[in-house]
C-alpha cells in the first residue's frame, strides 16, 4: 500500500490521466481512506470546463490536480490524535475543507470559513490552493487523506454508492434546515425531479413536511415522485403554462408556502427563481441551493414589505450529513430510488459523459476504484 | 339557542350540578363554539380536588364554575373583527387564555404570560380571575366563546373526539420542539405509555425522530407502541431494575442521548427525573412535562459540568396545535390509537372516574354535549 | 370630549381638511389614547401622493381617512379586559395592525400577519380595509384608539416629541436585532445620517455594537454622528468614490463585514445595495429596510457561494419598541440628538413640506394637537 | 530555545516542582505561545486539593502534570496548516481542549465535546487523560502548543495580566449569551462582586443589559461595582436579610427578571440558587456557572408551571473570547478595574495561597515567567 491509482487533470480540455502515485499519509487530526465509491455531479463537467470563466473567484487547484466531490469508504489508518474512529470504520468525507483558524473557524462557524474549499472540486476563497495542498487527492483515486472533522459514519443498511450520492442530497438537507422545514411546513421546491431537487423531496419526506409542491419537466419522473409520499407532495409540469405563485398559493389557503427550495440547473434564467418567491407567504424564506448563475433582476421592495429572507446556502455540515445517516438507519429517507451506474476508476473519463445522466435524479454516477 | 345546558362546580369535593344558563355572547375578537367533545385528562381530578392544597399558587376558578380543558366543536358565531373563521369551521379551542397586556403578551411571547390561564382547569397567575370572568364557560356546557387567538382548525380526517385528546398531545409536542428532536435525534420518554407520554412517541414519529427509548410499566402496552415504528422504539420496563442511563446510553455509542421527556405521573417520586437525567448527552436537554409535584434533588455540579439545560414546559402554543393538525392530515400523526370513552354531558360527573383509564394513555375520555 | 379635532384627507393631491368627529370608544382590547405628539416621516409624502402608482399593492385606506403613523400620548380610556394599563399612562402606540386570527398572527407572529397594516399610513395586504375599518383615527387628530397589544411604555426620561420619533428608530432596532448585531460585531449602514440610518447609528450604539461603518453625504452631519462614539464609528463619504466594500473590508482585516443595514432614501438606485452586499463576510447578512423601489439586479451566484442571507425587514415588534423605552431609560440610548419640528394639529398641511427636513434624520417633525 | 523551566504536580498536596524540560513541538494545526502571565483562579487551590473527593467524575491530568489555566502570551512559531496565524501575534489561549471527532466536535458543537478538557486544570469525559497527553505544558512554564482553534488574539489595549482573567470574565459572557441578555433585560446576579460575579457585571454593562441586579457580602465592593454604571446596577447586601425574589421582582413591575446568573463560590449552599430562580419571570432563564456542590433541593413543579429553563453552562467558547477582545477594544469592556497580583514562576507555590484574593473579584493574581 505504498503507492496507488490516481486519477489527474493535467490541462484544462483533456481527459484525465491515470498515474501511479504515492499513498498520502494522514496526519495527526487526519484518517486515511480507502475509496470504495466516488460521486459524479452533473456539474462536475462545468468545473472542469467552464469554471474559471463563469467564475473566476472560484479558484481551481493547480494543475495537475486529482478531483472527485464525494467519497464513501473504508478507514485504514488513522492519526494519532484521532479518538472516535477505527480501522475499518464505513465513512462518508464531507469534502469542504476549512482553514481551521479563520474567525469564522474558531468560532464553530465552519461553513463560512474564510477560504472554504471543495476537495477535489473547486474553492471559495483566495487561500483556497493552501487546502488542496493540504489535500491534494479526493475520490478520483484508491486513497485519500480526510481530516477527522469531516467523517460521516454510513449505518449498514447504506451502501457506499449510495454514500457517494450525499453531497446534494446534503445540500437540500441543509437548506431545509434553515427553512426550518418540518412538520406544518408547506415548502416549494424549483426542479422537483433534478439531481438536488430530488434529494430535496427525500429528505422533507423524511424530516415530516406536510406538503411539498414544485415544478418539474419530466411527467414520468414526476409521477415517480408524487409516488414516494402519496397525498403530500404536488407537482406543476413547467408545460403545462400556469402561474407558478397562484399555483402554489392556492394550496395553503392564499396564504403562500412557508419555504421555496431553488434547485435549478446551471444556465437555467433567474426569472424563475423570482416567480418561485412571489409564492412565498408574509416571513417566508427562499432557499438558493440551485445553479442560477446570471446576475438577477430581484424584487427588492416586495421582499421587504412581505419580510422576506432571501438565503444563500452552500452545501452542507457534517452534522447535516450524520443526521442523514440516522434518517436512512431508521428507514426515514430513502436511498433505494437511486439507479447507480458505476464507473471503473480505470475508465474515469467516461464518467464525466453527461449522457449518462439519463434519468434525471434518479441517475447516480459513481467512479469505482 | 338563548341558553345552554352548563355542568358546573359549586363546592369542592360535591358532584357537578348541571344547569340550564344563557348562551355567552362573542366579543369582537372572539368566537362562539358549539362544543362537540371535551377531553377528560386523568389529572382533571386531582385539579378538583386536591390542587389548591398542593399547588396554592395556581388558583382555580371561582365557584361556582364550569370545567372542561380540551374542546372540539363547531365555530356558530363570530365576533366583528375576526377575518379568518367563518360559522361551520371545525376548530379545537386551546384552552391556554392570556392577558393581552402585560409584556410577555405584547412580546407576542403569549405562553409567558404573567396570568396565563387554562379555561375550564386552573390559573398560573394571581390575577387569572379576570381571565377565567372574561371567559365563564369552557368544555363541558354546549357552547362556549373563544378568543380568535385559541382556534386550531381540524383536518377532515380527524373526529372530534381525536381533536379533543390534543392537550396533552400538544404538551409533548411543545416539549420536543424545544428539544429540537427531528431527523437524527436519540430521544428518551420518562412514562412511555401514560397519556403525556404515548403524545410524546406518536410526535416523536411524526417529526422524524429517529430513536425514540423510554420507560413504561405494561408489557403489553410496550409492545403495542413498539409496534407503531418498529426498529426506531426501545422500551426498558420499570421492574427490570436495570440503570436507565446506562441502558439508554448504550444505544448511543455511550455519548448519551440529545432529549428526555418526562411524563411521569402526579405523585411519581423525582428521583425518575433525576435518573434520566444522566441518560443525556454533554449539552443535552431535560424536558419536564409530567406530573413530579415534590421537591426533587437535582445534581446541580454535574449538570453545570454537563451543560444540562433543565426546561420546564407548559402546555403549548395554537401554532403547535395547527402544525399537529397538519401532520394528522397528512398520515404523519397516527390518531386512531385511542379507544374513545365517550360520556354524555347528562352524566358528566362519571367522566371524573379515573377507573375509566383502563388502557393507559390509549384511553381517551371525552363528554359529548 | 365627545368630539374632536381630527385632520382628513378626501382627496389624492388636495390639503387634508381639519374636521370635528365623534372621540372613537375603545373596544374590550383597546385603550383610548390622547395624541400628545405624532411623528412625520419624510415618506408620508410619498405616500400620500405616489404610492398607490408605486405600490399598488399595498394599498391606502379609502378616503376620506385620517393619516399619521407613529403617535405618542396618555391613556384616558381602557377597555373592560385590559388589565396592564391605567389612565394616565404614558405610551408610544405601535401602528402596526394585525388581524388576530390569519395563521401567522395564532402563531404569535404577529410581523407577518398576512394583513398587516400601518394605522394612518398604508396596508400590506389584500384586506388591510378591514384594519382601517377597526381603527380609523391614527395620528392626526385629538383621540385615537390603539390594541392593548400595540402600545409601549415611554420612560419619565423620554418626551412625547422623542417618542414620536419610534417608528423610524423601531426599525433599524428591528434589523440589528435580525443581524444579531452587538457586542463584537462590526457592521455597515447604508445611509448613515437619514433618518433611518440616524436610528440604526444610535441603536447600534446602545446594543453595543463594536464598530459601525457607513456611507453618507453631508460632511457636517458625518462628523457629527462620529463624535457619538468616538473610535467606533467610521464613514466614507459618497462623493470620495471608493470601492465601497474595499474599504468596508479593510476594517475587518478583510473577512469583510457581519451585516449590512440598508437604509437607503426612497429613490436611489439598487446598485447601491449591491455594492454594499459585497462588502459581506461568509455568512454575513444584509438587511433591507431602505426604500430602494426599483427593480435590482442582483448577484445571486456570489449570494449563494457566499451563503449571504438578504433579510427584507418591515418596521418592529412592540416588544423593540419595549427594548428601546429600556435603553432610553438606562441612558444606552440617546435621543436628545433630534431637533424637533413641532407643528400645530391646526396648520397639518404644513407638516408635509419635504424643506422642514432641513437637517437629515436629526429633524424631528411632529404634528401636537 | 530548546528547554525552557516549568512547574509541575508530582503529588497531590505537595508543592509544585521547577524543572528544566524541552520546549514542545507544535503539531501542523497548532501554534507554539511564550507564556507572558498565566491567571490564577481561587478555585484552582480546590482543584490541586480536593477535587478527585468532591468530583471523582472529573479526572485530573496524570501526575506529574503542570497547570495553568488562563495563558496569554506570544505566538512564537506555527505549525504548517496554520493560516491566519503569524509570529508575535498577542493571543490569550482557551484553554477548553476538544477531542475532534466525536458527534458534538463533528457537529461543530465543541464545547459539548464528550470529553472537553481543560488543559492545566481537569476534565469532563472519561477520557480526558488523551487531552492532557496531546498538550502537555499548560499555563505555569515558559512555553506551551495550542490547537489554532483555541487562539483569541489580543487588542493593543488589554494587557497580558488582563487577557490572562479571560477565563471567568468568559464563563460569565457565555451565561449572558445563553440568556439573550442585552438590550431592554433585568438580570439578577447571585455574588455580584466575586471572581464570576464581577465578570458578569462588566460583560452585562458593555453588552447593554439594562438593568443589573445583584447580591453581595461586602458593601465597600458593592459601592464599587454600583459607580461603574450609575443607575443600571441594583444590588442587595446579603446580610439585609430580605427576601431575594420578592427584593428583585419590585424592580420589574412585580413580573420578575429575565435570568438569573448563578455566581456563587464553592462550598455555597444551593438555597441560595434556588431562592434566585424564584425572581424569575414566567419563562425566565437561570444560568448556573457558579460552585454549588452539595445535590440542590429544586422546587421542579413551579419550574414547569412558570416555564423556567435552568441552564448549566460551563466555560466559553472562542468567539465569545473573541467578542470579549473585540469589547475591550472599544471601550465597552473595563478591564481597568483589576488589580494584579504577579507572582514569578519561580515562586509559582506562592499563587496558590488564597489569601491574595483580598479584594473579591477586583484581584486577578497572575504567574509571570
Amino acid at each position: 500500500m505504498d503507492t496507488m491509482l490516481a486519477a489527474r487533470l493535467h490541462r484544462t480540455g483533456q481527459p484525465m490521466k491515470l498515474e501511479r502515485v504515492p499513498v498520502p499519509k494522514p496526519r495527526p487530526t487526519d484518517v486515511l481512506v480507502a475509496v470504495k465509491a466516488c460521486g459524479v455531479v452533473p456539474n462536475l463537467m462545468n468545473v472542469l470546463t467552464h469554471w474559471q470563466s463563469w467564475f473566476p473567484e472560484l479558484p481551481l487547484p493547480k494543475l495537475p490536480a486529482n478531483f472527485g466531490l464525494d467519497v464513501a469508504g473504508d478507514i485504514v489508518e488513522v492519526g494519532e490524535l484521532v479518538q472516535n474512529f477505527r480501522k475499518g470504520d464505513r465513512v462518508y468525507v464531507n469534502p469542504g475543507l476549512t482553514c481551521g483558524s479563520c474567525p469564522a473557524c474558531r468560532a464553530d462557524d465552519t461553513m463560512n470559513c474564510t477560504n472554504y474549499t471543495f476537495r477535489g472540486y473547486f474553492g471559495f476563497g483566495p487561500d483556497s490552493q493552501k487546502q488542496f495542498d493540504a489535500y491534494p487527492f479526493a475520490g478520483m483515486c484508491e486513497y485519500s487523506t480526510a481530516p477527522q472533522h469531516n467523517l460521516v459514519t454510513i449505518p449498514d443498511n447504506v451502501t457506499y454508492e449510495q454514500a457517494a450520492r450525499y453531497g446534494y442530497i446534503g445540500t437540500a438537507y441543509a437548506a431545509l434546515r434553515k427553512a426550518n422545514a418540518g412538520a406544518g411546513s408547506t415548502i416549494f421546491i424549483n426542479g422537483l425531479t433534478g439531481t438536488l431537487g430530488l434529494g430535496a423531496t427525500l429528505c422533507a419526506i423524511g424530516r415530516g413536511v406536510t406538503k411539498i409542491l414544485g415544478t418539474a419537466r419530466d411527467r414520468a419522473r414526476i409521477e415517480r415522485v408524487k409516488a414516494m409520499a402519496p397525498g403530500r407532495i404536488e407537482v406543476l409540469a413547467q408545460d403545462e403554462g400556469k402561474n407558478v405563485a397562484e399555483w402554489a398559493r392556492a394550496f395553503t389557503g392564499g396564504h403562500g408556502v412557508d419555504a421555496t427550495i431553488d434547485c435549478l440547473a446551471p444556465g437555467t434564467s433567474g426569472k424563475f427563481l423570482m416567480d418561485a418567491i412571489y409564492a412565498l407567504r408574509r416571513g417566508g424564506k427562499a432557499i438558493n441551493i440551485g445553479g442560477v448563475g446570471e446576475k438577477t433582476v430581484m424584487d427588492v421592495h416586495w421582499m421587504m414589505d412581505n419580510q422576506i429572507e432571501f438565503i444563500g446556502s452552500n452545501w452542507f455540515t457534517t452534522a447535516d450529513g450524520q443526521a442523514m445517516s440516522a434518517m436512512a438507519a431508521a428507514g426515514l429517507l430513502d436511498l433505494s430510488v437511486f439507479e447507480h451506474v458505476r464507473v471503473p476508476l480505470a475508465e474515469v473519463n467516461r464518467a464525466l459523459d453527461g449522457s449518462l445522466f439519463r434519468n434525471g435524479g434518479f441517475t447516480n454516477v459513481v467512479v469505482v476504484p
